[in-house]
């Protein structure tokens, strides 16, 4: 029994994010979360203080889910190019291969919250930072064995690689274009291709 | 007194496509919407059937807004690569220059409806479609006129500005970097180099 309150706040959380995951924030109304955890709104409240509280919570709880899908495997290639390129292999498209039901919260959130100031932003906004770090450390890392071109303007790749995660999540979800995979192989590519020695 | 309902109907897009470019669809409710322009929700579906109606509404005043300050300004560059350049130049960014208070609405819209089936995701499908055609158009013409290379992918050339497009929206407007068009143009001169014929 002690381990009962821990086990629903998991699933509220599991059933939180495959619904933002579909229909966004906005979407993650109090009572259309209750409802599909099959709980009441007082129920809810006992494990969360309220909404931003639970859109924080699930999307803390997107992160967790996303570095054993994106990250973990990525570490198992060899350093430098290879393990960027894996790392990017795994990041586009993660949230399927997560078993959630939509797309990436976090870029729907970074759309949604734009003019919005709240808690969430700031956490989203953190998140945003982060991840953008990692990818810097990578492809500096890259650059550091040589794989990639010394005096690369490491912000730009990555901001340029974020780019084609954005593309390639409209493409693949929006339109639900079948070649989406390979149009951002071949970007990639070619911006990789711009950062080798001797470019 | 003739003209009174059409003038209310343009307030009401107006406040509306303002509110839509700052929360978002799910933001422009009836009842918020009502409050913005001062009028009761009774009155509001004197102009509108209902929500989808009212979002569909403002979509379709937001490309009336869009392309006189987007493609009417590109139509005076040179024929072929310079004018590509110029649509791309008053794209980046075009939301703020058209005065709304926040970003592009149909960008947010691709990421608000991925997973929702409904006329308004199926409108803003015919948008998004309709406005990579228009990008084609200008890239082949580039094309044809010799500026950039006889059998580039025009497709995958659409695709990739469509992530620098993306990428702008989300640094100059989520992350707020001062270096977002900067960042945009680098990206986008990048895009056009591989692209020159001999390339």
């Amino acid at each position: 029994m002690a381990k009962r309150a821990p086990k629903t706040n998991e699933r509220i959380l599991q059933e939180g994010l495959a619904l933002m995951s579909q229909e966004g924030l906005a979407g993650v109304t109090i009572g259309r979360l209750a409802e599909q955890v099959g709980m009441s709104k007082s129920g809810l409240f006992a494990h969360f203080r309220g909404k931003e509280d639970i859109q924080v919570g699930l999307l803390e709880y997107a992160g967790r889910v996303f570095l054993p899908c994106v990250l973990e495997p990525a570490m198992k290639a060899p350093e430098g190019l290879p393990r960027l390129e894996s790392l990017v292999q795994h990041w586009l498209g993660w949230a399927k291969r997560a078993g959630l039901p939509g797309g990436c919260a976090v870029a729907a959130a970074m759309f949604e919250l734009d003019d919005v100031e709240s808690p969430v932003r700031e956490y989203v906004l953190g998140l945003e930072a982060q991840w953008r770090a990692t990818l810097g450390q990578f492809v500096q890392r890259a650059v550091d064995l040589g794989h990639l071109r010394a005096g690369l303007d490491v912000e730009q790749f990555v901001w340029e690689l974020c780019g084609i995660y954005l593309s390639h999540h409209t493409s693949s979800r929006f339109v639900r274009d079948p070649r989406a995979d390979e149009r951002a192989r071949v970007a990639f590519e070619a911006l990789v291709n711009r950062a080798r020695p001797g470019k």
